[in-house]
């Protein structure tokens, strides 16, 4: 490769500059982004990205379940593209680099290959999938799901947000474009992403070839008990809502406490009814997010989460829905040979790591020959307002990310 | 009193027909009641309250705290007025009677007595109480609050709903009346209420004579941690604010844990932030209620709630607050006899019992000589869209209600 490097065309200024002026859609007081799935800010983030494609000559089109793709068009129609990119919805306190990173990262590598007088025989496509966080609609990876053939676009359209949208009604406010597919063949996906946990900062690598995602289980819980007045109810009688979800979270944290701190339980969703500081709670509706890279691990204790609810829910009644399960995967070791031969020829350090948080690329694994690109985070932090990476190392994974597609992709001038 | 008793002219179908009407404003798709403090709905039943006074020749006026008096002028202009009502706020998920009864059985033994030929030598003024319930602006009884001079009108103007709506702004979009000052002198005040318990209901009682009320003290607890991603933070490095205010209640249950039965403690308002499924909560902000009879248990009780919240935060940080604080409270056994008498000379079978329930009754017990008629509800609920009371029951309290009201103010031919 040596001078005819694409990756030389990778421009850290404009890599930088486009993850502020994307961080404008939905941002918040505190330098962070509420950037939600079919949001106004998202339709707005969405029509920014084609803007900058366009010039380029890449063509915007997006499928039933609101993916969007940018397609930069390979010499040979007749071979499936290769795909990369990651996502632009963001937490409710989230940062500008969570998903955002990925897509801009595929679209500076895009920008390399063509400034590098390269064209792809296989078409190569940008693309931000819709609601990977699941903030919004729960949940998440949506659009992934869907493209990999892993949840039926019906299913989808008929989720409801906290307002009663449905992902049908809201995709309805978004930009449209051509229409391409949904599922449809794939050659191959990578996906840059910063890394949300703090090992590459730390043992200094500007990036890491990720090896696998760990696995996933999440659950709905509701809790129903009575409502009753403060003041008259005695505790005897009552039916407590609040403290039956709240021994049920301790019997739950009981059931997760592993010596070796592997295991990952998290009730982040909890919400009480009718949340008046006079009225006993009737209901509590929470969310359970567990994970772990073992999966028979993950397996046993995802097995037994029903069972605990139900047997420390006392007066109370209990539901228990599995809304998800992601088992532990592990990325091709072609793909990873392939990620790091690219960042050894550029002399980037690298290492290998799995992956703490959940991804599309984690769908695409099931479509298609799936890798990820790793690059540290400020003190490991993501799902915060305060979120950081540096430019530096957005462009060094960009620069890998450009030489890979440009494998994958069987550029040539 | 014998065939001259003005109670005999309480018309248990207009009474009835009234709570049915008020219910309107609000009604739930379940049959109850959702009319918050200073909402429309509220407006729009003063207007429904002035609309019955007008024709008996009451005249509406309202306070700068947005209480509404419905004014039966006396014989005497130098005297203080005996006042009589309750409030017309609900719970969000409230019912058709806690509150709504004292103010319509007032009108209706203002009613009753007129149409006795009766004039009173003090004037009588129907009272409905601003934001008793506190669900909208807490802490509650923010009127009757204002009005015995116990909390400074410009600290009431000042708070804010959930949506940043001040009590001042909202006060501006109800309907005004021409002033009247506050706070200002009252004779007596004798609010009728539906029990909130099961005592009457069990015991075949249609009255209650209302020795005192429950103290109560009210706390907002804040407990922040930080944010961290569900997937990636190891549980021994999360601020886990959920966790830690769970925690928090636990040994609060544990400190009010009396094998009596006597204390009341309810957590009824639980807000979690970011609130997102796969977010470490960075913050949980909470209500404590707390409640007893006994004035020295309650002292002691609510004087370790800061000591045990801020040892059972962990790695988190507590701030508590102390809303408000009400002692324990007795009527005086001159108003309590003058009830008794009431129900004994009409032949309704009656008891004495305490209050468990906080009432405006309790403010207005620091300003003049006051007293509560109790009657029945179903299986002693409230604060909820089932809420009951027979019609009945609701006649034969406005029947000992009119005659107290009779001696109070005075009246004769």
């Amino acid at each position: 490769m040596s001078l005819a490097r694409p990756s030389r065309f990778v421009d850290q200024d404009r890599l930088w500059r486009r993850h502020e002026e994307l961080a404008r859609f939905g941002a918040t007081a505190r330098g962070g982004v509420n950037r939600q799935a079919l949001s106004p800010e998202d339709a707005a983030a969405r029509l920014q990205l084609v803007d900058w494609a366009r010039p380029l000559g890449l063509t915007a089109k997006s499928d039933a379940v609101g993916n969007l793709f940018l397609v930069l068009k390979g010499r040979d129609a007749a071979l499936s593209p290769v795909l990369s990119g990651s996502h632009i919805d963001s937490q409710p306190t989230g940062g500008r680099f969570d998903g955002a990173y990925g897509v801009l990262a595929a679209l500076e590598a895009v920008e390399a290959l063509l400034a590098a007088g390269l064209r792809p025989r296989r078409s190569i496509e940008v693309v931000a999938w819709m609601n990977e966080e699941g903030s919004r609609y729960a949940p998440g990876m949506m659009g992934s799901a869907a493209f990999a053939g892993a949840r039926s676009l019906a299913d989808i359209l008929a989720v409801r947000d906290a307002d009663g949208v449905s992902v049908e009604a809201a995709l309805a406010c978004m930009p449209s474009f051509p229409p391409v597919d949904l599922p449809r063949p794939v050659h191959a996906y990578v996906e840059a992403h910063i890394e949300q946990g703090p090992v590459l900062e730390r043992e200094g690598f500007p990036v890491g070839i990720v090896t696998g995602i760990q696995g996933k289980r999440t659950y709905r819980v509701t809790v129903t008990g009575e409502e009753a007045h403060a003041g008259t109810a005695p505790r005897g009688e009552r039916r407590d809502a609040l403290f039956a979800a709240m021994d049920i979270v301790s019997a739950l944290r009981r059931l997760t406490d592993d010596p070796e701190g592997l295991v990952r339980f998290t009730v982040g969703a909890f919400t009480v009814r009718p949340n008046a500081p006079s009225v006993v709670p009737s209901s509590v509706v929470f969310s359970i997010d567990l994970r772990h890279y073992d999966a028979g691990i993950l397996a046993s204790l995802g097995d037994r989460v029903e069972t605990v609810c139900e047997t420390n829910a006392g007066v109370c009644h209990v539901a228990v829905e599995e809304l998800s399960r992601a088992d532990p995967k592990s990325f091709p070791v072609s793909m990873r040979d392939r990620i790091r031969a690219a960042a050894g020829a550029l002399g980037i350090p690298h290492r290998d790591l799995p992956s703490a948080a959940g991804h599309d690329a984690g769908y695409l694994h099931l479509a298609c020959e799936t890798g990820m690109i790793f690059v540290p985070c400020r003190d490991g932090v993501s799902h915060r307002e305060d979120e950081w990476a540096e430019p530096a190392a957005l462009a060094d994974g960009a620069r890998v990310l450009t030489e890979t597609l440009a494998g994958l992709a069987d550029c040539a001038p």
